[in-house]
């Protein structure tokens, strides 16, 4: 089975993988971009691909909930990552003689305290990923120039671990959805999960409140609210639901058929059971 | 009146300044960065500031929306700005002879298709800002190298219009928000709206649903909702809300004491009239 996911070897996407498929015997394909690894999977060079939707500090990646509708998948499955920042240097290189700090600029400002401390002379240069910092880094071979990122970074590109665990906030944590190209079995169960994506009517008075009474009324509960606009309609808005049960639930299709009395449009993203935090 | 912004001089967030303040004598703060516009503010060593908080094709600025909770300011106005790209050059440049296309990466991507079919051998190359590309091609006075700006940024840098409104969507607007450090009289009349934050209570269930009650069941009207991640407890949400009516409405005040019931923080951003379109 080939897995698609976005990065360099190292990334925090490659370790979702990893973990998410433990046991199994896949291929990893990095992607340079995300659509890239949205274009593999509808094309069916890969089977399943592994993208992050969203940050317990940063919030969610946008551009992945826009990538999910305008491509034909499937979410199929869900993990979530607890993201650990370590200082990786070259083989000989000393904390105290860093100059250059790279990384993504996201993991630079959860790692600005350690930095502002500890490295007060460094520069804090944003680089493309965490992993690709690694990467570049390990290429140079120069002892005065740093990265953060992961460990499976540190293993993959040979560094050596200077400081481990130096992000301020450690409730740091993001989930992935797993996705497929093709149709596959709806699970059941409590654990089961659906998303969906709909555009409300013109001109339905409260149509937010409306469109989350089908569900709040039949006790089916909403996780994650996230939305979007509707290109070419300024000030209208997509909304991404994350709610209780599949598609399978007599109840959740009675609110999916009531929904679609007052909206637009509506398209089920898919049915997964929640996923579990690798650690 | 001193009015700050984040940009170089001809960005678009200088031109809703200008906009929204016609008519009276300000004086131009621009800012490197949206944290220091904030700051400036509250300071006191600016009056006003004007920030972009959404655009209709990219969606919301996030991080403006965190700098909203995290500083001591007031929304006490909104406009709106239809977004226009030109492709500038220095004087004598012609389009045939481009070789490079600097700006924003939102705006190389708005403006992809003229790219795509007007230039195909040219580089389009990510910059930090609009008028900032605009700025540094002025500096440089390479013929060949070309950027996406605004007409005010032509202006400014003394560049040549290439060619005009070349990005493939037309309906591209960005709202902006007028905030204030001080206390300010609260508007009254039909187009005022107020905008809020608010975090649930744990454990109230189907608890977004409740909170779009207390607005919904008074009639008052909801334009538009953001989540954004509650930092320290992963997977739970702040939700920012824009309603209609002023905080010196009665129905308005009594749906937010109604709100307060069941959350654990509330917080009102500002009420102010809705803004118009600068065209």
């Amino acid at each position: 089975m080939r897995v698609a996911f976005q990065g360099e070897t190292g990334a925090f996407s490659e370790e979702a993988v990893l973990g998410y498929f433990e046991g199994q015997e896949i291929e990893l394909w990095p992607c340079p971009t995300f659509e890239e690894v949205f274009q593999r999977l509808e094309q069916g060079a890969v089977h399943r691909a592994v993208i992050p939707i969203e940050n317990s500090l940063h919030g969610s990646v946008h551009a992945n909930y826009d990538l999910l509708r305008e491509h034909d998948v499937n979410i199929v499955g869900e993990v979530k990552l607890r993201i650990v920042h370590h200082l990786l240097g070259i083989n000989g290189s000393a904390i105290e003689e860093i100059t250059k700090v790279y990384s993504h600029p996201q993991a630079l400002g959860q790692c600005q305290t350690y930095l502002r401390t500890e490295l007060p002379d460094a520069a804090a240069i944003p680089a493309y990923d965490t992993a690709g910092a690694a990467k570049m880094i390990s290429e140079e071979g120069e002892p005065e120039h740093a990265a953060i990122a992961s460990e499976a970074a540190a293993t993959e590109y040979e560094l050596q671990i200077l400081a481990r665990g130096i992000e301020s906030d450690h409730t740091n944590y993001t989930r992935f959805l797993v996705l497929a190209g093709d149709a596959h079995e709806v699970p059941v169960g409590p654990e089961t999960k659906t998303s969906i994506v709909y555009a409300m009517k013109e001109n339905v008075p409260g149509a937010l409140f409306k469109s989350l009474a089908v569900f709040a009324l039949r006790e089916i509960d909403l996780y994650k609210i996230e939305s979007r606009p509707l290109v070419g309609s300024p000030w209208a808005y997509l909304f991404y639901l994350d709610i209780s049960g599949g598609v399978g639930d007599e109840t959740v299709q009675r609110a999916l058929d009531h929904l679609s009395e007052i909206t637009a449009f509506i398209e089920v993203l898919g049915s997964y059971e929640e996923g579990g935090v690798l650690e």
